[in-house]
């Protein structure tokens, strides 16, 4: 087994969400594990110049349009949130709290978040619904909650934000896999056959 | 047999060439014609609202490094030319003016002109070498060099262009199949997803 795919995220990207459903299955073909990764994609946007997707003319209609059917092919519930795009910090910090103790906690509450937002419509921005989600899976809802607000997770998330965007890492999903990065949930496909054949 | 699949490309897209390196594949995988239409990707920037991606930070060095790759990964011959991106009027209107024509010719031409500028590295803006690709296919290249002065075909490409962006498409390629948009070389294999099982 060789190293593991980095698998960056925004918990509010929907992209993100796709590639998520799909996260496992990759770790299942290529043999390697999947390391997820939450980050704030709005910081990489201001290091790369770009804007939240639906807020472009032309390209924001077509999204919209685009994670309809993506639900559909994946069967997956999807539909796009009341408030959409959101700051996602606290179900972050969350995460990053949860991963390091047992990151295979932290995948079960970044699926759970992601469902919630995008299966459920819940606004995953507010603290309370952040550690009711960690509640739902198992998790002590007080402790997730003070983890949320403690200055140690707030600079966490700040740090794997800032490392990742100097890897290079400018979009959710984004894949980072032997020093290769591949963007979107469009490329699994790519990463799993550059994984199987050690590149091109 | 089904409506066709309008492949909408600039030729200054290393996206559009690797996308035209496969369309033939995939009219045949569809049983779907596909039918090629030459833009001018600028106006559809205007539109949207982007910029060209090697303009843009982060996003610029991953296209660079991925278009590499994708060469290697499709096997076919690719470098960045040293004038990139470059307007593409010239050929596009020749383009037009062989479609108008002789679609099966304009298609030939497409792959040419391609090919001399991601292969080659030949400078398809300068309107003596856009003739002279159409001289290499078996065109007259006098003819053809006049065409790309005339004004029909400017305004030909214009009216192309904008109502190709009426329709949605605001990058290159676009693919656009009984009234369904998909954007990206990386979407083909959906295109054809799309239409053997008549949507999702």
């Amino acid at each position: 087994m060789g190293s593991t795919i980095a698998f960056y995220f925004d918990f509010s990207s929907p992209y993100g969400y796709f590639a998520a459903v799909q996260a496992d299955e990759l770790e299942r073909r290529t043999g390697r594990a999947v390391e997820w990764k939450a980050i704030m994609v709005g910081s990489a946007f201001k290091a790369s110049g770009n804007k939240p997707l639906v807020d472009q003319p032309l390209k924001g209609a077509y999204s919209r349009h685009d994670w309809e059917r993506m639900g559909r092919l994946l069967q997956v519930p999807y539909r796009l949130p009341d408030r959409f795009p959101i700051p996602t910090l606290a179900p972050s910090r969350a995460f990053w709290w949860l991963a390091d103790g047992d990151p295979v906690q932290a995948k079960a509450y970044a699926k759970a978040v992601y469902h919630a937002y995008f299966a459920d419509g819940r606004d995953i921005s507010d603290p309370g619904v952040a550690a009711e989600i960690g509640r739902e899976i198992g998790v002590d809802a007080d402790v997730l909650a003070l983890a949320i607000q403690d200055e140690t997770w707030k600079q966490r998330l700040r740090a794997e934000t800032e490392t990742a965007i100097a890897a290079g890492v400018f979009g959710s999903p984004y894949f980072l896999v032997d020093g290769e990065g591949f963007w979107g949930a469009d490329r699994m496909a790519m990463v799993e056959d550059w994984v199987k054949r050690g590149g091109w």
